[in-house]
Formats: structure tokens, sequence, C-alpha cells
């Protein structure tokens, strides 16, 4: 590699999707580490919704990015340089890097990733990384799906919320996905099994759902478990079909992370009414419990049973108007979103 | 009594705050009980901020009150006539009966009242009834605070909600109170004993809260556990300052009951990023438990450490002026709201 490090620098805090006069292009020194740390090099580079939130003002649940640094971003790597014995050169590692060629590695920052024989290195920033865990905690933990229950699930052919939707089939629920073409819906159905998919550009949810899940005289029926991903108005509308006893798993609210002004809120009347739940989860707190849901998903992968796609963009050069492509409502992307930065040593 | 039957009729579903021209007084025959009914006559009526939902075409925890007929509300009665052996002539019952003069009582209709000696009937629609239940499982099952949280309440100075923070006092926690008055706020830290009080009126309460339970670097601080009455911005102000793992329990949106169009919206973004739970309870679901905590309620009235107020207007032909009042923001009653219909017979 190249004595340069490229990266996108965050120079000022976005205002709404004006990513491009918030992040600049800058080649700098290629970083060297000092005592206690490793220089890693980024092969891969996740895209998340997450990533809009790390770039605001206001703390979210890690602090805002410094302004004139690297953008952040999760990545995979192989450590290049090590002047700590935590880590050896040639080894790959995960966690918080930069949207950058290099990233200084201090104690405990990232964590080791041992490749499966047969499965994509990619696959630990998707179905076995953060993506596939936040599926599956946030399903398995928050929503506490039961047999023969409707699970509906917003953004259901991004890469977080098809592996939810599988996730539920698995556990015997009714799925219901809500995307924005009829090409992801179409998918939904045909390629990960959902039961049911709505396009709510073309779709009134709120209708549909009362139709899908109808609430009956006796009090049941409804929308039982809801993987919220969206927020707004599509949110709402779940809202409004939640059954009794309704567990929603608020994972993300991106409908509203680039809104100047009032967001739109929640309305709480049917969580009030139907005696529901709404828990917000981040994956960081499932972290220490990884290790065998990687395993469970891994199973799932080679049995068949659970598939995911992921969008992977080729050079660090292209990132910024890959990130955007993540807030396109009824985006152009389809599954994991990730920026092969540099080429893998094997 | 009278052979006529006066009753507050509901003519047709409220528009906003508009009650004058949904319920008209009329005067019918006393009504004449069939077999397994029983004839009550109506002692005290209960006014609550729920009644303004039950008058909505829309369904809420129970059916909306048909058009046509007397209003619904929780009555304590006397039996005066009974065509069934569950109902004895002369005892007390409680549950729902009608603005009215008298109420037919079918099969396990109404619940027997025991009074207590020295403890006054009305208590059994304050602080030993469904409001004081409202308060001891809202908090208690739902918050689930512990020694040393802070517990914030809005609505404080209600009858809701100034047994919530004298229960949270009980339990060891900081408490809180916003209400929308200096009396108000005066009220809850001399007579009930709250640590502190927020004239949401007078004070920005998002500002205030930050300086009470101000959010630590180390992720602490903030509000653990939110009894939630009134919605919008007061209660926005409050999820804003939410703790990590703070429990919302959703009791009531009152500031949201008479709005017409677009209602207030809850902004769950400090529910995601503390990994907050927001869950709504309706006393309904409780009252199979109510004897213990009834007993338990009893004691703390007797030991002195829970006081409650009630406001009791006389005559059912003052039933609406003193509806609306509840909803008047910093309102213009203190306590527990309750019409007296008829003398108690004792």
């Amino acid at each position: 590699m190249s004595a340069i490090n490229r990266q996108w620098t965050l120079v000022k805090r976005p205002e709404g999707d004006d990513f491009a006069a918030a992040l600049k292009w800058q080649e700098t020194a290629k970083p060297v580490p000092a005592e206690g740390q490793a220089l890693v090099r980024t092969v891969y580079l996740s895209l998340d919704p997450a990533n809009r939130l790390w770039m605001k003002e206001e703390p979210s649940y890690i602090p805002p990015v410094p302004l004139g640094g690297p953008m952040w971003g999760g990545i995979i790597g192989v450590v290049e340089e090590s002047r700590t014995p935590e880590y050896t050169v040639g080894e790959f590692v995960t966690g918080m890097g930069g949207w950058s060629d290099y990233w200084l590695a201090g104690a405990n920052a990232l964590m080791k990733v041992a490749p499966i024989p047969g499965v994509p290195l990619t696959a630990f920033m998707s179905a076995l990384g953060a993506t596939g865990l936040t599926a599956y905690f946030g399903l398995l933990d928050v929503g506490k799906p039961k047999a023969g229950e409707t699970l509906v699930v917003s953004a259901a052919a991004g890469a977080v919320g098809s592996i939810v939707g599988q996730i539920g089939k698995i556990k015997g629920c009714t799925v219901i996905g809500i995307a924005g073409s009829a090409e992801k819906c179409a998918k939904l159905v045909h390629e990960f099994g959902f039961d049911h998919a709505i396009d709510y550009k073309k779709e009134d949810v709120r209708t549909r759902l009362a139709e899908l899940a109808p609430a009956r005289a006796d009090g049941g029926g409804g929308v039982d478990v809801y993987f919220e991903n969206v927020g707004g108005e599509i949110g709402n509308a779940v809202f409004d079909n939640l059954a009794m006893r309704a567990r929603v798993a608020l994972c993300g609210m991106i409908s509203q992370y680039n809104v100047v002004g009032t967001p739109v809120g929640a309305d709480l009347t049917k969580v009030l009414m139907r005696r529901a739940t709404v828990e917000g989860f981040l994956i960081l707190d499932f972290f220490h419990r990884a290790g065998p849901a990687v395993a469970e998903l891994a199973g799932w992968i080679a049995e068949g049973r659970l598939r995911y796609n992921e969008d992977i963009v080729e050079g660090l050069e292209h990132t910024l108007e890959a990130f955007g492509r993540l807030f396109a409502p009824g985006g152009a992307h389809t599954g994991k979103l990730i920026v092969k930065v540099s080429e893998p040593p094997m």
C-alpha cells in the first residue's frame, strides 16, 4: 500500500442530507503507531443509517465524531504493523474505524475476526456482524416473538430488516414486511420468504395492515411484534394496528435522521389502549453474547434458511455517494452496504 | 327519592372540549329492574380524564358510550331494589354506572364496597379506588422504581399524580412533580412531600429537569421512572431527559384528548439512545389484585404517609361544568373530582 492515507474528513455537521458539504476528501501521510497501538489497513467499511446520528452535534449512544478528523465507521481491517502484543501483523480485526485507508487501534479497540472456511469475510459485517446481531437480539430479546404471532418489519428489504423477517419465519411467525418499491416487495416474498409485503409508496400501510392483521372483536389480532427501523408516518401506521400486549423493538428511526425542524412523533394512543411496550435497544449492549448468536446465525446460513444480500461498492472514493443512497426513500440499495477499501491479503 | 331519573345524555361525539354541545340534561322515568337486575341509586360519581376517550367514536379500552343514552362514569351507589340474589337492598356497590340518578346493574356488573370505619366512602373512588390503584400498580408494576432512583410525575397535583409521588417517596425515590401553577407546586412540596416541583407555565421543563436530574458523563443520571399522564410537549421534555434503562409508565395523555387534528407525537430518540421502555397500562388489568393493594394503601393512609385530596361537587346538575375543569390547563381542580349525586343512607 502507498504511504498516503486517504480519508473522508468530517468538516461540519451536515444539514439534512447535504453530506457533500460536510465530508471532504483529504490525503494525508500514513499514520505511525505509537507504543501500545497497531496500524490497521481498512479492507471493508460498513455504511449504516446510525452513522448519520454520529455526525450530529448532540451525543447519541457514542460521542459525536469530532470535526476535522476522519468520519467513523465499522471496519474489517488487517493489522499491518503492531507495537502491542494484543495485535499480530496479518490478522483480521473488526470494530470502529474510519472512512480512511488506515486506522490506529489502541488497547481493546478492535476485536479479532476468525474467518470461517467458505464464508466470505464480508459476512462478518453483514449477517454475522453487527447487522445480523442487531436483527437477532432485537427480535428475539426485545420483540420476544412467539410462534403463531404476527411480526411486522419496516425497512424490510434493508440489511437488518431482511434478516429480522427470516428469523421471524424460523420462529414460526406470520411475517409482514414494509418496503418502498415493487421490486423490493417481490424480493421479500420470493427470496426471503416473508408472508406479505406492503409497498408504502403505492399502498396505504395503515389500511393494508388492518386487512392483513385485523384486530378482532375479542381483543385479539393485530400486530404482535413490530421491529421499528423507520419511525415517522410509517411507524405510526403500524402503531395504530398494534395487538394487545404488543412489543415494539425500537431499532432506529431512519425517516427522522435528516429531518430539519420538528420530527414526526410517535402516536402512543394504541400503546396505551393495547397495553403495548416500546423498548429501545442498541447492539452495543449485546456484543458480550455475540458468540453463540453468531454460531446460530452461521448454522441457519449453512442450512439455507437465512439469506443475506450485500451491496459492495469498490473504492473509498465512492463512500460519500454510496452513503447518500442509504437515505433515498425506497432507496437504490438492497442488502448490507459495504465499501471495499483495499484487497484482503488472501 | 323521586320517581324521576335525571341524566346527562350523550347526544353527539364532542368536538375538542365542546362538551356542552355533546351532553344534554334530560329527565326520564325512574327505571324498573328486570329479573336478574338491581336498581342502584347513584351516591357519588367519579369524573376522570379517561371519560373523554369513552365519548369518542373510536373504541378505546372499552366500547364507545352509545349516543342517546346516559354518559358512563365510575359510581358508588346503594342498592334500592333487587331482583337478583347477587345484590342486597341497602348495600354499597361500585363500578361503571351513569351520569344519572339511577342505574340498572346486571350480573357481575358492580362490586361490593365494604366500608372501613373512619374512612369516608369517597375514598373508595379516590385513594382506595381506581385512582389510588392506578397510581399503585402503574408506578410499582410498570415503573418498577428502586430506592435512590429519580421519579418524575406529570399532572402531579392531580388525583393520580399526587398519590404516585407519595408512593415514590415511600419507596425511597427522589420525586419531581410537574404541575401548572405556583399553588399546585407549593402543595406538591409542602403537602405531598415531593422533593421538587416544576411549574410548566413559568419554567422550561426540559431545562429544569436537566438541572434537577442531570445526565452524567458516565452515562448515569437522568430520569429513571416517568409516570406519564399528559403527553405532548411536556411529555417530550421528560423523554428528552430519560436515564439509561428508564421506564415510562404510560397512564394517559390528557393534553391530547381534546386535540382536533394531528396530535403531538412522542419523540422516541432518547428511548432508543438510552434503551428505555415505554409501557402502556390500564387499571382494568390489575383489578383482580386490588385486595392487597387497597390494604397497603389504607395502611399508608392510617399511618399518615399517604394524603389525598377530594374535590366534591354537590349536585348532578353541576357535572358538566365540573368535567370541563379537568381539561383546563393548570386546571382549577385539585384532587379527585367527585360529584355527590345523592345522600348516602348513613
